[in-house]
């Protein structure tokens, strides 16, 4: 059986998911919630399932949910996507992703991805002919060797830059630094491609989790850079139901055209009841308003329970990932590499974490793992101990 | 924006159930039922939420749901796939084909469609850079025209296979005609595909709706075929649920294994809380075990109400689809191809249906359109009536 897609394994995401549960070890790998969801919204999807909503949707997502999404983006980024030709609601982020790559890469284009970068871009400008091209995060130390922040590789970027650039993606939040886009960043980034056909894919499914009383910055909020962009978050991230499996993406009208015939193909629609409740309880913004308080409270508990250990962190501007270097610590694991160094702390330590390389074709960084800290305070706790005893 | 899918537009379904809601008409045309699907099965998902089962299910789909899917599988057709490496649950059939499909085919292959075929095959064939090779069904007809059956084209089949086939997709129950495979084809099937390395695809998403008493062969039952294919089926035709999305598909594990790299790129994973439902839901077979009674009454209903008029109608061994051939109606429309006398059709007289050329691309019927009847009594009943006064 030729492979389409011969260098990839299985996602270090399920990997360690499952790798925590044959070990019972506290799961902070892959970036999810373990607190309930709102009743609330349970309680929208349950109304919607006995209001007989379980037939397919329209292909495009409900028209509830479309204007929700439009109305959103237009209150808080201060550009009108039109809910009809501009809006499609997605099986998730990924999904979206995957159907916009499908959508406008061909065979032998080139697509830019910084690293490090969640690990479904490469595999999906593979499948779609591209070639990806890596750049890498800049990252600033400290002269302790500690990260004090991460910058976007201008240099790098412009000279990635070619003919045969079809697409550069880019994450904001980033995951796994959670790494902003200043609105400066965006602008230089426009005045970058003014002369180019290149597209833009903006991954934002962290959007409502930026701290320390900073602002997300949207391409959406960048004309320059809207016209000639996807937009890409997720109803998982923001309304802790990652399972949901519910997201969508956001477009000017020839590309979303486009996007469209892939997506009718690819998954056809998406969840209807989901959708229907999403379009009622998206209405309350109090509760996407209240995530970085909520979130940054985490990241406090998080990183105060850390800060006596020999684990080095980063700063953590957004996102509900904290990165930290093991390579301080007093033990012989921590000459280990990040996998090897993730295996034994979910298996002997009991806490499941993410080898920052595994979002690196060619890794710049060693010795630097991700926790997620999207979780209870007890389980945090918890994990916290454990963690501090090594 | 050069477009990946230049020759593709809004698919049918789409096109006429937009249609069909714009002008309140009668939707015979998409494939969904109209009727509520089983209050029991609504707790679950209901249950699934409460119990907190909202976040990331594992990659290939949770544990109990696919057990049951190996389970039903064996009981029904006798082949025992292992749930952990042979069964992954799928965003829907559409999901699984577009999905199955890049994991198999690489540019340049040959692919070999059976028209009429449903409509994401050649699409999706397309997008990973393959040729679609269609082949036409064989259309028996009687003295006076009728369509009496249709047939496997065997010598169109044994010409199209060369050494650059990839894969063959066939689709048993067929949609839209509702032929079925015997045993005794898949038999023939497995001689003719002996000595290549040919894939087989085999949609099953209508295994429940088989009538008169008749089986539904399934390629899992071929011993020789199942290890050559990848089987297809949806859990939103056999539970009256298209809106949730959920399917599943079942290959070899060296198969299995290239299309879960993909899937995990493209959807990641499926619906958490439908997925916890359906597998307790599953292990009621009455359900499915009373869909061909509970069809083959409404195919009935349906037939009879048109015996009538002039539509002449093909049989329907199976599928909840009824074909009908219009070119004997003694209007002006029955001159009009096959898009134009739907759109008349829906517009003026109310009903919906989807022309039967949108399944090939280039028709060797004509005159011929597509209902569905998964619907209420009393909805078939006004529809009957609309179509009984042109
Ligand atoms: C889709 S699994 C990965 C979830 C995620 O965004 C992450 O953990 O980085
Ligand atoms: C996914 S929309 C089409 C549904 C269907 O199977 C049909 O109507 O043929």
């Amino acid at each position: 059986f030729k492979s389409r897609l011969p260098s990839v394994g299985t996602t270090i995401f399920t990997t360690m998911s499952a790798l925590a549960a044959e070990h019972e070890a506290i799961n902070l790998g892959q970036g999810f919630p373990d607190f309930p969801c709102d009743r609330a919204l349970i309680e929208e999807v349950n109304s919607a399932m006995l209001a007989n909503h379980n037939q397919y949707p329209p292909m495009i997502g409900i028209k509830g949910l479309r204007d929700g999404v439009a109305q959103k983006i237009t209150t808080l980024y201060g550009h009108a996507y039109d809910p009809d030709s501009e809006i499609t609601i997605t099986a998730g982020g990924t999904q979206a992703i995957m159907t916009a790559i499908l959508a406008c890469v061909s065979p032998g284009d080139e697509v830019i991805i910084i690293e490090p970068a969640y690990d479904s871009y490469r595999p999906s400008i593979e499948l779609a002919g591209g070639i990806p091209i890596a750049v890498s995060l800049m990252v600033h130390r400290d002269e302790q060797g500690q990260v004090n922040s991460y910058a976007i590789p201008w240099d790098a970027l412009t000279n990635a830059i070619n003919k045969n650039t079809r697409l550069l993606i880019i994450n904001t939040p980033h995951n796994p630094t959670g790494m902003v886009w200043k609105s400066s960043d965006l602008e230089r980034l426009a005045q970058l491609l003014k002369n180019t056909n290149v597209l833009v894919m903006s991954d934002e499914v962290y959007e409502h989790m930026v701290y320390d009383g900073q602002q997300h910055h949207s391409i959406a909020g960048n004309p320059a850079l809207a016209s000639r962009s996807f937009l890409i978050s997720s109803f998982g991230k923001t309304y802790h139901v990652t399972g949901w499996k519910i997201g969508y993406i956001a477009a000017p009208q020839s590309m979303m055209q486009e996007f469209r015939k892939v997506h009718q193909f690819n998954v056809f629609t998406v969840n209807t009841p989901m959708q229907y409740a999403l379009a009622v309880y998206l209405k309350n913004e109090q509760h996407y308003l209240s995530l970085p308080h909520f979130y940054q409270a985490k990241r406090e508990f998080f990183r105060n329970g850390l800060k006596d250990t020999d684990f080095k962190l980063s700063p953590t501007p957004a996102s509900y990932f904290q990165c930290a270097d093991y390579t301080g610590l007093k033990i012989p694991q921590a000459k280990s590499n990040e996998a090897d160094f993730c295996t034994w702390l979910t298996t002997e330590v009991g806490v499941a974490a993410i080898p920052v390389s595994a979002f690196y074709k060619q890794p710049v960084e060693s010795g630097v793992i991700r926790f997620c800290f999207a979780k209870q305070e007890q389980t945090l706790h918890t994990a916290l101990q454990r963690l501090q005893s090594i």
